[in-house]
């Protein structure tokens, strides 16, 4: 069979799968979406180490990346069957209304049909077979068809057996859930172009997405593409606390920068500060904590590569200055670094705002707060914004706050933008190029937004509409009737 | 100045503006929104008779659209006044989790930036320049340019006259709203491309949306694009409702075809019933009710060759029989027409899938209910699908309400598809191609949510949060927090 052929099967399998999975319950989806949990958990050991010798990332990464795994499922799993999620929303008739009546209207949110997902190389759970897009697509009712990252194909055949399982036990439709191991661009332009997918979701670079986004746009119907694709992630020290806590924070940003050898889209890659002796001893102290931080190797060959030139391509900037670096001639290991440029030299080089996806921080030296709230208004769209500032900087640099809100998805007040939490209120989301749509968030509950669509009954007689609309709310779920928030 | 240079500026001063207006109250937005209604009634008869002129429709007919579009105006107001519409959500500081603290994480929907909007030709007032695109555009707090359409220049001037006093009165920004007025293809690419355009809503043709679509393509940062292109809104008329009601059936669906002489988005373009004598009966009121109704002018040269064309192109397809026809020649003036086609070669031939814009409507006879059921299932996606049954077919024939709802956004039971009513509950939506992204809606209160961003503060001070977001509910709105709706 051709690869085409392979896909089309496979995506038309999908949206049979669809026709039935759609019309779940959100407790067989809780159910099932639990047993997948338990069925990844049941993989044991073998699952950590298949991980860790596919990204050469340790074991013990793999025991936090798979509870944060099996706990999104298992929060996906109670958000469907609650299922307040649905946004239900019901206008009663208004008989008396003059000229005409106002007619019944009643509206939720439904599946799309068939999701696409590609998945990320540095998270092979937690944001790739099993990741957020899978869980978020398998809870709204969509089927999902995941294109395997060739990077850990071990590891995703692993997780596609649990989802397997977990099909069988709760006696659903094998094709609810697919995997597609190819390491062709082809095989990924079919799964987007394909008649019966309905939406795409991407975790990766920024080549990748635009890659994906472009694909999709060659379609004569357009579907919805959700592509994470990483930023910059700026951190703004404020200079009170430069004063009196730049050591706690050196000591916090030298994690920050390193953790997950520097491959987290939310790495801080440049960090803001107003020139000063207090901000020199800032940087020396994040020196002398990245001289205690061992090196480590990376996910890949082309991705150290990738760094390395990335890096070199900074440092050869004029005017940048590197800082501190560590290395090893060891086997993809990655040269940890930070590097400083003066803020106006940082404005007007394009390419200093390019992600470097690697253990790499760029600190950019203003000469005055005017420049620095200047160059935080000019950035690129963003995943997170940090602000880090005693409550006298907050007070004096109010205008940091609303320039950091234009730019970025989320603001992290006096932490570190590593370390997504998974809950009601995460946007893991910004302007281009940080995602594709804005709008969206790939983490936390909302994710399921994106596979998504309300569907309207008008005058629908009560025994014909979905249990989540009809009058006397069998789910007890929240409802907005007739403009009120009731359950 | 060249074209580029003038929408280079136009865009700028939108950008600009857009800086002060985001950061408005709901309160202000909705004084704002009052005042621009207020306005637009002030325009008193000239702009009832300007419109009248420019479209070829009664004056009569603009009494009703300019009250609704300034009923659109005052509940954005009305919604964004009272201000629960921005969704906050607030998950509190878990300091008792292990291994590591929750972070408090809040987050709400704000304005994406400077909005255009190109309006439609069949509703020079409520799908045009003040528009829902327009008011919901405003009221999320996004500045707003609008590409005049070129079939009402004097009707869009007025409103931009009606605006710049809303905003005078107001003492906001001039550019928070502009006028473009060009037939040029050129300025709708320029708009459409312009770096400070963060999203595009559309309201016409499918050449038009598809040409809008594709613009936004060739930018290097995506933008959101909502284009709404209208579907042939099929109609399932089921037997026991022929039967017993199939003449005022008849009576309806004669004026729901030829209000606004056929040139509603939502006019029912196909009937789907099954052969039998009752629904003979039924083609033969139709027709005997066409013939009551007047033969009136469309709104252009243009759009009456592309009825004629279309008319034609369908009436010579295989197997296409015209049942009535009413005309004369008096310029402008379009035909009347309904035809019959078997269901087996309605499902064959894509021309037949179409839509027709004016006053025209298809009959589909299938064999069975069976052929009928497949017939729908294979439909395009639609704006709207109509249901007629009684309480016997519609226990009888569930399915059709399954099928319905996986191609429509609205679904409506025993009524008519036009007349979009706007509230809450509204969906005026779908699959492509009736729009862009099924996601959303144009009409009702939701529409607003295609132009807001989720953004996030994670452990950010109360103080310097937006009041919708602080800890004590300044503004006493709906929010979700810890996972309960409270106010």
């Amino acid at each position: 069979m051709t690869l085409e052929a392979q896909i089309s099967q496979i995506m038309n399998h999908s949206r049979e799968a669809f026709l039935t999975y759609q019309d779940c319950s959100g407790k067989v989806k809780k159910t099932f979406l639990y047993t997948v949990a338990s069925e990844i958990e049941a993989l044991g050991d073998e699952l950590l180490e298949t991980a860790a010798a596919e990204t050469n990332l340790p074991v013990l990464r793999f025991a936090g990346e798979r509870e944060r795994t099996c706990n999104v499922f298992r929060m996906f799993g109670n958000l469907v069957g609650e299922g307040s999620w649905v946004d239900a929303v019901i206008d009663h008739r208004d008989a008396d209304r003059k000229p005409v009546h106002r007619p019944e209207m009643r509206k939720m949110l439904i599946a799309l049909g068939p999701i696409v997902v590609f998945g990320a190389s540095n998270f092979p759970l937690a944001y790739a077979t099993p990741g957020g897009d899978t869980a978020s697509a398998l809870a709204a009712g969509c089927t999902v068809v995941v294109k395997g990252h060739p990077l850990h194909p071990k590891t995703s055949r692993l997780i596609a057996g649990a989802f397997r399982n977990a099909l069988l036990k709760n006696r659903l439709p094998d094709h609810i859930f697919q995997l597609v191991e190819s390491d062709s661009f082809e095989a990924g332009k079919l799964l987007t172009q394909h008649d019966a997918t309905a939406g795409v979701g991407f975790t990766g670079s920024l080549n990748g997405g635009n890659a994906i986004l472009k694909y999709a746009q060659q379609r004569t119907a357009p579907i919805p593409v959700f592509a994470e694709m990483g930023s910059i992630n700026p951190v703004v020290l404020l200079p009170d606390s430069l004063r009196q806590h730049g050591k706690a924070w050196a000591t916090s940003f030298a994690d920050s920068v390193t953790i997950g050898v520097g491959q987290f889209c939310t790495k801080p890659g440049i960090q803001l500060l107003v020139k000063s002796p207090e901000s020199d001893d800032y940087i020396q102290c994040l020196a002398e904590s990245l001289a205690q931080k061992k090196v480590y190797r990376m996910l890949s060959e082309g991705i150290r590569n990738n760094y390395l030139e990335g890096l070199n391509r900074t440092l050869q900037q004029k005017g940048v200055s590197l800082v501190y670096s560590k290395t090893n001639d060891a086997y993809l290991n990655a040269e940890l670094a930070i590097a400083k440029v003066k803020g106006d030299i940082f404005e007007d080089n394009p390419q200093l705002h390019k992600e470097i996806f690697g253990p790499f921080s760029l600190i950019v030296e203003c000469s005055n707060m005017e420049q620095l709230v200047e160059i935080l208004r000019r950035l690129n769209g963003q995943l997170t914004t940090t602000i880090i500032g005693t409550d006298t900087d907050l007070h004096q640099h109010r205008n940091v706050v609303s320039k950091a809100r234009n730019i970025a998805g989320r603001i992290v007040f006096n932490g570190t933008p590593t370390g997504v939490e998974v809950a009601n209120a995460t946007v893991h989301g910004g302007q281009y190029p940080a995602t594709t749509d804005p709008r969206f968030t790939s983490v936390g509950m909302d994710a399921i937004k994106r596979w998504v669509r309300p569907v309207c009954f008008q005058e629908c007689p009560d025994h014909l509409l979905p249990e989540e609309l009809q009058e006397n709310n069998p789910l007890g779920i929240w409802r907005k009737v007739d403009g009120e928030f009731v359950r």
